[in-house]
C-alpha cells in the first residue's frame, strides 16, 4: 500500500495521539492535521505545555493525587484536616470531580483502581496499606468508590481491614446511580450524595 | 468554586488538549490523566514527538501537502508525473485518504477549503491561483472535492477558470454518496470512484 504522506515525524505523532482515550487512528490523524493547521496557536503551545507538565507533574506521596508538589496542595493545607473527613476514591478523575463539586474542606485517598481478580488486580496493586496507615488520623472515612461490583467489593474489603480501628466508615448516599461511574455525575448529585452519606 | 487540583501546568495542558477535534473539557481531563499514568510510555514520547513535528513539519510550497520536506515527497517523485493526473482535494486529510486507497502514481493539489460566501471564504482564500499555474503541466485534472454544495460550487468555479486552457477536467464518479465527505469513505469506494471518473 502506497503511503507517501507525512513522513516519520508525523506518522509517529499520529500513532501516539491515537492512543489517547477517546481517539483512534482516524481521529488521531484529524487531530494532527488540526495541530499543524494551528501550529502557532495550538501545536507549539501544546508541545511546550507537555514539556512543562512532564517536568512538573508529581504523584502525591501521601494521597496519590496528581499535582506539581508532593505532598500535594490538598495534603499540605492544614484547613483540609479540620473536618476529619478522608474521602477514598478509585482514581484522580474522581478526586477532581469531587473538588469541582465543591464538597468542602476534606482530604482524599486515591486507591489507584479497584479489586478485580479477573484483571489480576489484588490488594497489593492498590494503595490500601497507605490508607490503613492514614486512617487513624481521621475521624471518618468516606468510601467514595464507584457503584460497580468491583467498587463495592473493594469497599467491603477496606471495611474488613479497618475493622477494630475505631474509625467511622461511611459511603456515599444512594443518589449515585447503580452501575454508574462517579466521574460522569453532575456536581449537584455528587454534593447531595456526600451530604446524605450513610454508615457502611 | 474550590479547585485545588493539578496546578497551572496541568490545567493548561487540559485546556489545550480539549481544543483537539473530538475532545472536550471532560475527555481532555481524561486524556491528561491517562498521559500522566503512562508518563514513560506515552507522555514523554508524545512530548518529544510534538517537539520533533513542530521542528520538522512543512507545508509543500507546490501542492499544499504536509510533509517534512518542501517540495513534498509526492511532488519530488518524478514517477508521480507519468500519469499526468492532478487530483484536486479540499484538504490534506482527503489527500491522505486517497493515498491510503492506493490510487496510483498521481499528484495532488490541496485547495485548503471550499468556496463558502457565508463563511467569508472566497477564491483568494483558497490555493486556486497556484492550481491555475500548475494545470498546464498535467493532462487531466480530477476535481476530487466533497459532494457537498460548497464542494460542487468550488468545482464549477475552478472549471470556469480553467475554460480554454485545453486541460481535461474530470470529477470522481458517483459512488461518492451525495452530501458525503471523502475522508469518511472506505478505500474500495474511493478507488472505484476514481476509476469511473466522468467528464465535468
Ligand atoms: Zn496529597
Ligand atoms: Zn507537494
Amino acid at each position: 500500500m502506497a503511503n507517501a504522506t507525512g513522513g516519520p515525524e508525523i506518522e509517529q505523532l499520529i500513532q501516539l495521539l491515537s492512543r489517547l482515550p477517546g481517539l483512534g487512528p482516524r481521529s488521531g490523524r484529524r487531530a494532527v492535521l488540526h495541530l499543524i493547521k494551528k501550529k502557532e496557536q495550538l501545536m507549539i503551545p501544546l508541545a511546550a505545555a507537555l514539556d512543562r507538565a512532564v517536568a512538573a507533574v508529581k504523584v502525591c506521596d501521601a494521597c496519590g493525587n496528581i499535582d506539581t508538589v508532593s505532598p500535594c496542595t490538598i495534603c499540605a493545607d492544614p484547613r483540609r484536616a479540620e473536618t476529619g473527613l478522608l474521602i477514598v476514591v478509585e482514581d484522580v478523575a474522581d478526586l477532581w470531580a469531587l473538588e469541582r463539586a465543591g464538597i468542602g474542606q476534606v482530604r482524599y485517598h486515591v486507591l489507584g483502581g479497584v479489586l478485580s481478580p479477573l484483571d489480576g488486580v489484588g490488594p497489593d496493586d492498590l494503595s490500601i496499606d497507605k490508607l490503613l496507615k492514614r486512617a487513624p488520623d481521621y475521624s471518618e472515612i468516606v468510601l467514595a468508590v464507584n457503584a460497580t461490583v468491583e467498587g463495592q467489593t473493594t469497599a467491603h474489603y477496606i471495611t474488613d481491614r479497618l475493622a477494630g480501628s475505631g474509625v467511622t466508615i461511611t459511603r456515599l448516599a444512594h443518589g449515585v446511580p447503580v452501575g454508574g461511574e462517579l466521574d460522569y455525575l453532575d456536581e449537584g448529585t455528587l454534593s447531595q450524595a456526600l451530604k446524605a452519606r450513610t454508615k457502611f
